[in-house]
């Protein structure tokens, strides 16, 4: 928080910094993305994200649902189901994030051509 | 990539998950929108950038400058003078950030909020 009582990224140990790390964690993103397109069990959420660790998984879940991105459904069922889905506040940041998504992708390429260009200049 | 040679940040190794790292890492994002405010030398945006480690942003401005996000300008004279400023690659990335990092500047007293009620319920 600035001394002018606002929040700001910038400032060491503003609150929100460490809620920028959440939205932006490299499986923070996935997860927000890949529950914009639907909900999702646990074990189907760690499928959809590759190389989540269960407890990776479970441990990021937590963190959002702590935050009101991602609401946590437990039926009372046997066997149990759990199932995670996007709040209104993750669907804004998973929109946010969907567009930084989408440009990645695109942009991966012409920016593989500069790793490549990069790595001569120095080698 | 998936298999239709597309670029996805689901799959596992694909190279945008790397891309979506650097761009989205706790100091990319915070690097990335302070030159979208202007060109800083090396210790001034150390400055900008409450709480960086010297090590940690040589390190983040070296993989911004392979991306080619990041333009690193070395000045010949005495003292040196070493000054970075964006690409317009990394300007596409910066406002995007920027909207993202906005929204949660903005959501972050109502995510406090949020956080104490989760806190109380599991206490």
């Amino acid at each position: 928080m600035t001394a002018s009582g606002e929040f700001d990224v910038f400032t060491t140990g503003c609150p929100s910094r460490q809620v920028l790390e959440h939205v932006t964690s490299r499986w923070g993103v996935l997860i927000l993305d890949a529950l914009s397109e639907r909900t999702y069990r646990f074990n189907e959420l760690g499928r959809r994200v590759g190389g989540v660790s269960e407890k990776m998984l479970a441990q990021t879940l937590r963190t959002l649902e702590r935050d009101e991105l991602v609401q946590r459904t437990s039926h009372p069922q046997i066997p149990p189901r759990v199932e995670y889905c996007l709040t209104p506040r993750g669907r804004e940041a998973s929109r946010l994030l969907a567009v930084l998504v989408g440009w990645v992708e695109k942009e991966t390429p012409s920016i593989l051509v500069s790793n490549r260009a990069f790595d001569q200049t120095r080698s």
